[in-house]
């Protein structure tokens, strides 16, 4: 879709708004990557700062709770030297009868430089970066099932550092793919970037019926599915999400898409585990997996800073800028 | 009343406190909006920050909510590079049973700078000015029905800006006089600035009965109230503020004071319309004014920065000798 | 118990972590004394802030709500010009149903550098300390009925610098001594810092039963223990913590119990009067003693930042090297 397109990009293809991986080019990932490499080497530096986004304010826009996703945008921020302002708006405009684009302009009005937006209606980062003005960026961080673009990028960044390119690689998403803003991102991220195969294994209740469109081939078995891949996404179980109707029991659910060491197995040897967390542990991991040898949940932890660090940055267009500076 | 006067200001007339416009003098004033119109140039800054406060301690002493008020203030004290703690004390202290005094004599036993002191009681902000030691600033952020001094200023800096003079001027304040320390703290900036007629507009339930004593016109009818006017503020109808006594209904409420396009006609062609925010859409204005070219609304709330930024400088004393160093 | 030891302090006896003053050396403890009393400093300068913690991340980590501790913390790592991130974790993590050891593995791969931990279970600090990796300190900021070293040694702080030295002083504590982590911690630090005779001054159903193998004298009646005494601890009455079997009245407990001016005479005539805060007035201490001038219990808080501020540092071991540098 041309218009997310250009909502996303400036004229030369600059990052602007960061809102769904869909319609990005690769060009722009690959720079998202990279610009996040040499901000992964801030963290060992006696003082994890960089000055870049001093004096800009960054406000977390959260109309969802999440301290987990709304804490590394902060570190992010932080670290680029940026003022914070944390918004839980459910609590507070909304509580006088405003109305969310009043609450914006108002935001707008006190020179805000950027908004991360979290919601749990789809669209609504979009919505709101359509009625920004030009000096404001908006970050997605996670919009009903649609999209959670960061969280996708740090997942490419946590790839492509252990196999460097994607061209080989066979990736299989595991889990609840209906639901999942995570794997749809991730989905596009991957066929955009050139990812050899992308796999979907879930139960078919759990797999929307037009996800073919999408250039993944769909599973329902996990043995099959894992089979001669080199790395396995695993998604947490959005209880929250999900009613009855569409799986009977969580045990039955481990029993049959739980990952597994004998599971696992089936996989290449040296194929590499991911998970968004938070983890259910028994639930859609086994602990032996999830804290094994072939586990980077917790780099994937680390690699989002960077990979936010990056966004945040290149989205203000001032990373270039700053570099030359420094 | 003299000892409020002496309360806010220095032995030598320099602001100390910022909790009524009652009392303090035209110079003063005056140096506030000057000191504002050297700060709104800061927002324009690559680095929106300037290093006036750096090192000093200010305390967000919220006891009543107020998302917007505390982010302004929150905003304004971090742009000038102090450290922010901000306290919702109705959550804290006061449900270990310790009294308000006590937790003001830790707070400045922590060595903080500044309070900036929102609260449901009339009166509170000077009670803690009036019992804190010499080295505390108190700011007030709006007391209870009684005044609202920084959201005046911001009112006063945003029309200096549009007509750079108030001897000229007509303006009328339409809605809830009674219960407004908004309005309250308006007209004693205008008379005190030297506006030309200050109207208030209302029904008479919701004037005070002594409000002639304050050098106002009063008016029951919004046309005519409107008449010849330079400068129309509406006040924000505060439902949680009335009961049923007062006023019918909303729709009612709308039909005879709400400002439309057709009733602003009655004003001075080129009159401005302002609103502390948030708005009631259809209530006290409908939305074509509020978002239509006569309306500075959310230039009110930039503004707000800046005159916080003044207000809590003037009061650390830090203005001029910060300048001097820079 | 040597483990603790050995967990606490590095191979060379400098602060690692910050749990308990049990098995602390008393070189260690007068390297803290020593070091605030630098850092007291600040609070008088005009810019009340070093460079030693800048670009740290310090993470406070509050299972248990505290506003007055959490503030004094994130103060001292803001003067210390840390980044503070505040996590109530009752209401984050937990809500998504993740563990404790997982919420503190993603914290620790955002490269945080400090946990401040408060928890209402008893070896809460000491459990995270043990699992958490090299680079990460841990300081106990309170842990259920057990210990909260930094109080303890704000307290010692503030009597050495009211009598220089330890060892002449007869030091009573007064109250809950059974469910208090503070006079846990001060017995220890009393007794290793080589204070004359430690007492503790309680009705029997509040003192643990081993309490002499902790080296101080039992008394029961508050006269007769005040006797002579150069510093008069007063605890707080935790009410939360207690049920009726314990004591029958606040009012009853004020009578044998509550220290007043006339109780207080029993002491020496220059002996000092401390609290934890927040004081409960007219129960465990009269307001005219609490007020009086041979208070210290505001300078407790004053002196808490200052504590704090060594202990971060020192724990970082930031202290020497930054110093260095300056």
């Amino acid at each position: 879709m041309s218009y997310r397109h250009n909502l996303q990009l400036t004229a030369d293809k600059k990052l602007r708004h960061f809102l769904t991986i869909e319609g990005l080019p690769r060009a722009v990932l690959t720079e998202v990557l990279d610009t996040a490499e040499s901000f992964s080497s801030v963290a060992d530096q006696a003082v994890k700062k960089v000055p870049i986004l001093r004096g800009k304010t960054i406000v977390n826009l959260f109309f969802e709770n999440s301290t987990r996703t709304r804490t590394t945008f902060e570190l992010a921020a932080k670290r680029l030297s940026a003022d914070v302002l944390n918004l839980n708006v459910s609590v507070s405009a909304t509580s006088k009868g405003e109305s969310l684009l009043d609450t914006l302009s108002n935001l707008e009005a006190m020179q805000s430089d950027m908004f991360v937006v979290r919601h749990n209606k789809s669209g609504a980062a979009q919505f709101i970066a359509q009625n920004a003005p030009a000096h404001i960026s908006v970050i997605n961080a996670g919009d009903g099932c649609h999209a959670h673009p960061t969280q996708a990028m740090l997942d490419m960044f946590t790839i492509r550092r252990h196999f460097e390119d994607f061209y080989p690689l066979k990736v299989a998403i595991v889990g609840d793919i209906l639901h999942s803003r995570v794997a749809r991102s991730q989905i596009h991220a991957l066929t955009t970037l050139g990812a050899n195969e992308v796999r979907v294994i879930a139960p078919k209740t759990l797999i929307p019926t037009d996800i073919q469109t999408m250039g993944v081939h769909v599973f329902h078995d996990l043995k099959r599915g894992l089979e001669d891949v080199d790395v396995v996404i695993i998604l947490r179980l959005q209880k929250e999400r999900m009613d009855g109707a569409f799986l009977p029991s969580e045990k039955e659910y481990f029993h049959t898409y739980g990952l597994t060491q004998e599971k696992l197995a089936f996989a290449k040897p040296d194929a590499i585990v991911m998970h968004p967390g938070p983890i259910n542990r028994g639930v859609e991991i086994e602990s032996i997996v999830a804290d094994g040898p072939r586990s980077l949940i917790l780099k994937q932890v680390t690699n989002g800073i960077a990979v936010r660090m990056a966004i945040m940055s290149m989205a203000m267009g001032s990373y270039s800028a700053a570099r030359e500076e420094t």
